[in-house]
């Protein structure tokens, strides 16, 4: 069983229109919704993939968006602390430019909603072979939210896999996190400077275990990924450029290096799998779902080189 | 008793963000959510006034965005038949640089639904003293909506204004609403040419008037507004321009002239205050307010100059 945490997810929103023009009304031609936030983008790939999985996290219980309702819609457990307020929303408006993206803040999470939560995360860890932490933490929240549940994971005898970045990832490295999987710009971040290449994301990675990971990805989009385990480095090449949306790949990764884990998969293996289920959802336009025949496709192509 | 109609209420949602940039994400600041449509408006403005009104229309009846309850929340009568499906949303991206507006479209309302909607209609304008229709009607309906509600209306003994464009419009004025209100672009619209000035505003209210409507008001924003009854025509000069969001200014003067019709106000007086109270809404924030020490303020400085 792999758990992915979702605390701050959102109804995603994405509205067709003719043209992006600022200042002015808009006549919306289409209009979609879906629950969505990283963690539970991880679980829909989860669930694609096949494997036992349910997301939990904090989000109103009540109303038309209910989001435990329209997981359950789609064949995903999902399960949820309950928070005051509307599910926040995030309005993807697509033109053929592109998307513009506004991302409502998550809710004021109180002392005994995050009480409620960490009960309803310790019973769903009992047996969890890994636990996901993805995506952003309510502001409300303090930065070592992760940290605590990192540590509450593996006490219950599960890993973790952390997917996040600033002061969150930094809070929550200490504790040991199984792997720590922060794209070139967390990475960045994480480092107070650019990470400039395949050698410099290695030299981040270290950094990444240094601070107390037992393992670190850093994702590179169409350049790939480098990874490090305590004694060796991998540098993961895609051959093939694949155009789309790119929101959801990362989730789709850490969504494979979490099945990884649980069936202790050598290395390799695992960002095989994790760089060709990647790229595949790159092609989707909708994040949390990735195409099979352009994984397949890609998987024999992926080339590794041990370091 | 005023009964406003809303057949394609919203939840209006407004965004603050600190510089719109197309093709990006952003950071939401700030989230407001109100019960909107140009009916719903009208409704606000007469509460405001403090006259008896209450605003009937189709909406979704359950879930976390009720409209009835939300406007209920602000002591207003609502009442909506129920369609399907999810309130649509209205969302208003505001930076410095003005506002940027997503309109969802309307519900597929079904003939049940509209039966339903003609009974509480019916039901509601008994005794009505005047019905205001206001705003655009779900494209699903005919263009022949506000004609049926024109007829039914006047069939009870209430009078109606009218503030629409387009087929709408022009199906229900050989109807003879009491007063048809459409500003420079609608009436420009119904012309098929331009509206160029004050002049020019006076015919197309002729023509309106032609058509079938009792009485016509063409509003011209900062130019004020012209009225014609079957023999008269008045030219209403607004001697200060104010700066502000002048969404829901025709609102605030349907509003009024719903008022006059109900009071039997003469012609001089229920413009006077209508150029007052419609120039009072600009300096609000919020479409369906007015500031009532500007609208004191301005209300004896009103030229009205009979034709």
């Amino acid at each position: 069983m792999i758990v992915a945490v979702c605390l701050n997810p959102a109804s995603d929103v994405t509205y067709g229109v003719a043209d992006l023009d600022p200042h002015s009304s808009h006549r919306v031609l289409s209009v979609q919704r879906r629950a969505g936030g990283k963690g539970v983008n991880v679980a829909r790939v989860l669930h694609q993939l096949g494997i036992p999985s349910m997301v939990i996290g904090l989000a109103p219980a009540g109303g038309e968006r209910s989001i435990a309702a329209d997981l359950a819609g789609d064949g995903i457990d999902g399960r949820f602390a309950d928070v005051a307020g509307v599910l926040r929303q995030s309005v993807a408006v697509v033109d053929p430019g592109g998307a513009t993206v506004f991302n409502e803040p998550g809710p004021v999470v109180t002392p005994a909603e995050w009480a409620d939560f960490l009960e309803l995360f310790d019973l769903s860890v009992i047996g969890a072979d890994v636990v996901v932490l993805s995506g952003s933490v309510p502001r409300s929240l303090g930065a070592d939210a992760y940290a605590t549940l990192v540590r509450r994971a593996h006490a219950a005898g599960a890993r973790t896999v952390i997917d996040a970045e600033g002061p969150v990832l930094e809070q929550a490295l200490p504790v040991g996190p199984s792997v720590a999987k922060p794209n070139r710009d967390e990475a960045a971040g994480f480092l107070g400077r650019p990470v400039t290449g395949v050698e410099d994301a290695h030299e981040a990675a270290r950094r990444v275990i240094a601070a107390g990971a037992g393992a670190a990805i850093i994702s590179l989009g169409e350049q790939g990924m480098v990874a490090r385990t305590g004694d060796r480095g991998y540098t993961v090449t895609v051959p093939e450029i694949l155009s789309g949306n790119p929101t959801g790949a990362g989730d789709a990764l850490a969504a494979v290096v979490a099945l990884g884990l649980a069936n202790n998969e050598p290395w390799p293996q695992l960002l095989r799998n994790g760089a060709a289920v990647s790229a595949a959802a790159v092609v989707m336009p909708l994040a949390g779902e990735f195409d099979p025949t352009t994984a397949d496709h890609l998987r024999p192509q992926i080339r590794i080189e041990e370091s």
